[in-house]
């Protein structure tokens, strides 16, 4: 083949990305080859630096190239509200919703015991110590609609109502029901279920 | 936001490769800060070495480590068959296939007046000297059974029957019909249309 090792390394490494197959990686592969190497060393250098410039805020465990973060350290932030996210990434979405003011916890995962993944693996116990330091008022379970999540908030809830004996803490979870936009005849049972079950009065 | 610049920086360049859109480009950065730095590293090396490992065949116009390439070098091939591809990529399909043992030639795009490209924009006139160099006997066209593809392969035929005349110069074009394994329902009319004027006798 006359493509040489370096582009058939490339490629290799490209198909290890989610949703990245071989096909693909190869023709990511050609077209960075086909595009001014400029792009290609830029990218390299990105790659380079990203590890050193981003790491995680010492407290609520989000990405930030400051510690603590700048949603951590700002002053404006609404600290009686403390929203459990799962992944860091989980964050800059609710950030662009503009909905929410107050503070973040990433928990770093969800319970899987199928996969391996039990309350030890989760930053809990710092949740506890960030509820009853911060004085958290509200703990808002920002958590996916999935088995994993509704096993984690459950479990969440227990822990804390006992770990907190008499807090004050109330512990809410974000509504899950019919997407904006979508349609009633291709909503699924459990979301058309959840739906009518968290229906709210008008 | 508490993701910094650097994750900007990286999603921002992700999102120029083809089919990788905002959204998707934002995955791939936080897949790769969630990976050991390692991967990061081996990428950034891999993409700033790849343009210098990799250069086009002066002969062919075939991406390739080595000048000549290994196709073009290699005292096997039937250099009385001349392949001719649009992209280098093209190439790496073909091999694979193992259908093909003659040498090859990258014209480097379609004619496409609507995009500005013509003729002279291609690797022709380097063409019509190899024919002559290498005494080939037949030239195959291995261009996409597109518009670009067709007008490409009528204007090559007409270019060198004048340039070559009273060459012995076979010009054939690989045959455009149902994919193996497709399904006569779902075949386009035009697929069709050329499958029939194609057919061959059993």
């Amino acid at each position: 083949m006359t493509p040489g090792n370096a582009l058939d390394r490339l490629t290799a490494l490209l198909s290890r990305l989610p949703g990245i197959g071989k096909k693909t990686a190869g023709r990511l592969a050609y077209h960075i080859l086909d595009t001014d190497p400029a792009y290609a060393h830029s990218l390299a250098s990105e790659l380079d630096n990203l590890h050193d410039a981003i790491k995680r805020c010492s407290r609520c465990g989000a990405y930030t190239e400051s510690d603590p973060c700048p949603i951590c350290s700002d002053p404006s932030r609404d600290r009686a509200l403390l929203c459990v996210v799962e992944r860091a990434q989980d964050l800059r979405v609710i950030e662009e919703s503009r909905e929410y003011r107050g503070l973040f916890h990433v928990l770093g995962g969800l319970i899987a015991p199928l996969e391996g993944v039990g309350p030890g693996d989760l930053s809990i116990g710092k949740l506890a110590s960030r509820i009853q330091e911060e004085g958290t008022r509200e703990l808002i379970l920002a958590l996916n609609p999935t088995i994993e999540g509704d096993t984690t908030a459950l479990y969440l809830q227990q822990f804390l109502k006992e770990k907190l004996k008499g807090s004050p803490l109330e512990i809410t979870r974000l509504a899950s029901g019919l997407p904006v936009g979508g349609d009633l005849e291709y909503a699924d049972r459990l979301t058309l279920s959840r739906s009518f079950r968290g229906r709210i009065k008008l």
